[in-house]
């Protein structure tokens, strides 16, 4: 079993780690190595700006909500480490809004880094100290006001338990894909907001958790946070998905979501796609919890998302092993998210309500 | 690249291993183990039928066709070391005869074995040496019958490329799953029996490869057979076949089987019957390429095909790497076969002819 290491920080009275904080003392941002987990719980320590943008490019922190308060810490963190004027600041500032490249396909750390750097526009000419306090203030409200709406996305999706009975009677089955956990946002979870909060309601959930090839989120992360709370729960490879659903009577599908269009259209780890198919096929309900900030406005339609493709490396290898030696980059190929069109989904979980088609409609007036 | 051992074994003028095979002079039972396929190709010497039941239970062999092979090479190698009166040689061969519960669900393993045993007891009164020779002539006659087969599945199989066109002009892409080529079979494979012969009638072909977790039986075995005879592949993970389907345009999706029913439902590789509701959604053609000696008229339909579940430790490693130590065999799900219901199919390629709907009719005149 995994040690804890005692620098982590946890969710407070919930047995619920944080993916990412601020180390007041030492000040530096300090992140759980995710790609190390479950083997490792290591705590890296970023004292720039450079380090957080490698630690989002190799996948140390991942999870669309966890990438936007990366995003802002990065900006906060060079705040502090800043000396000089208020115009050296602002470039400084600039430099590190470049971090939003990193990944493209997250809405999330766009919009966080936004949000932090135009704070800082808003107070320019109230001097250094000031714009320091501001950033690091914003950066930390973001993970205030995260955790709250991960709570309220629980709340809400206590409706999809209320309106159908298990299967089975008994225990609501669910699959789920990747991770959408504490680690993955700012706190708590979006699929396991929806999942904590059910629990702590008295109502019987069994996670069915999908390996999510080729870096093994849902093995690794997903089954880790779950055994953390000791939530039942049973791992399965992402291609028996479908033979699980049918076999062993999965009653929903719920995901998270890296970003979603104006009309619904939702861009997930790659795989997503693939269970909204099965769900329709076998006629259960498809859920995507997400906070609203994951909703892009500017995106009309899922064609419009660019979709990350990474290494070949990712497919290959897996920790030290290499599955085949002999495998080049022209003959893997690796695309990191797909995209769940809007009428593949039953209902997207947010902050302020459970939504449904037509969605264009719905998510306009949100 | 991969060592070739020179005890390999070839089909004759073609670049393609065989699995399995009788070596004369040292009376023993060769056989290349596919775990260790690509980094290693490893050549096993059987002298006894429970180093063969352990080959096939570790899967050092596998596919349906070669398990039939492995089944009767048990009961011929067994046959060659009889030392005694017949009597105690039916006796021997009733104990091999148990190697066919090794795996359940493929109906080759004890078709084959069955094969050879019910020869013995045709010729039972005309002495060791004579049935001696029987045994292993007719599990010899097996390969040769299996490859003559396969290659007659493969001519079938170019009806299926002739009737369209793919959707790029120019190119077919076929998406397959686990590993159905030589090293399945007794030789040259029946996928890749489609496969090799639509490349030799001059048929453009790129081969979207599956990775098929656990074991990676199509990122190791069907990766290292395309590339020895340099046909264009692209290894994928499982998870991402609906969005690769989507986006590369997927012209077929072309599978094995380890046993049809005679209704035609079809169990393979745990991750087919996923494919084959992908393909629908996609409204392109699913098939199945196997021998008429994979149906199972015992069978009625799917649902009396036993599925077999294999242990925790294969989800929880990846190749030599543990990815989650803390998970114990509770926590894990592990088929290692589903079924595909026959109106997924759009036809089973057969050594006879390809075959469509109603299936049930169309098996009874096979």
């Amino acid at each position: 079993m995994v040690e804890q290491d005692e620098e982590m920080k946890y969710l407070p009275s919930w047995n619920v780690p944080l993916t990412i904080w601020w180390d007041e003392k030492k000040k530096v941002v300090k992140l759980i190595d995710q790609t190390l987990l479950p083997d490792e719980v290591v705590v890296i320590e970023c004292d720039n700006w450079r380090c957080i943008e490698e630690a989002i490019s190799i996948l140390r922190i991942r999870g669309a909500p966890a990438l936007g308060v990366a995003g802002a810490y990065a900006l906060a963190l060079e705040a502090q480490r800043f000396e000089g004027d208020e115009e050296g600041f602002f470039k400084k500032m600039n430099e590190v809004n470049t971090i939003s490249t990193t990944r493209p396909t997250a809405v999330n750390l766009r919009r966080a880094v936004d949000e932090v750097y135009k704070k800082l526009e808003e107070n320019r000419g109230k001097g250094i100290e000031k714009l320091k306090e501001i950033a690091l203030e914003k950066a930390e409200k973001i993970i205030e006001k995260g955790i709250e709406t991960n709570k309220d996305i629980g709340k809400h999706g206590l409706e999809i338990f209320k309106k159908s009975r298990p299967k089975d009677g008994n225990t609501f089955k669910i699959l789920t894909h990747c991770h959408a956990g504490s680690l993955a946002t700012e706190g708590y979870g979006t699929v396991f907001g929806v999942i904590r909060t059910a629990i702590r309601e008295g109502i019987n959930l069994h996670v069915f958790v999908d390996e999510t090839r080729p870096l093994l989120q849902g093995a690794r992360i997903t089954a880790w946070e779950l055994k953390l709370e000791n939530i039942p729960f049973t791992l399965i490879t992402d291609n028996s998905a479908a033979w699980i659903i049918k076999k062993e009577e999965i009653d929903m599908v719920i995901v998270g979501a890296d970003r979603i269009a104006a009309n619904g259209d939702t861009a997930n780890k790659i795989g997503t796609y693939s269970l909204s198919i099965l769900a329709k096929e076998h006629k259960i309900p498809f859920y995507v919890a997400a906070p609203i900030s994951t909703i892009d406005m500017e995106t009309t339609c899922g064609e419009e998302i660019e979709i990350e493709r990474r290494g070949h490396e990712e497919v290959v290898k897996f920790s030290n092993s290499i599955v085949n030696p002999f495998l080049g980059k022209d003959q893997v190929l690796n695309y990191a998210f797909d995209v769940t069109p809007h009428n593949n989904i039953t209902g997207i979980i947010t902050e302020a309500k459970i939504i449904h088609e037509p969605y264009k409609e719905a998510i306009a007036v949100l």
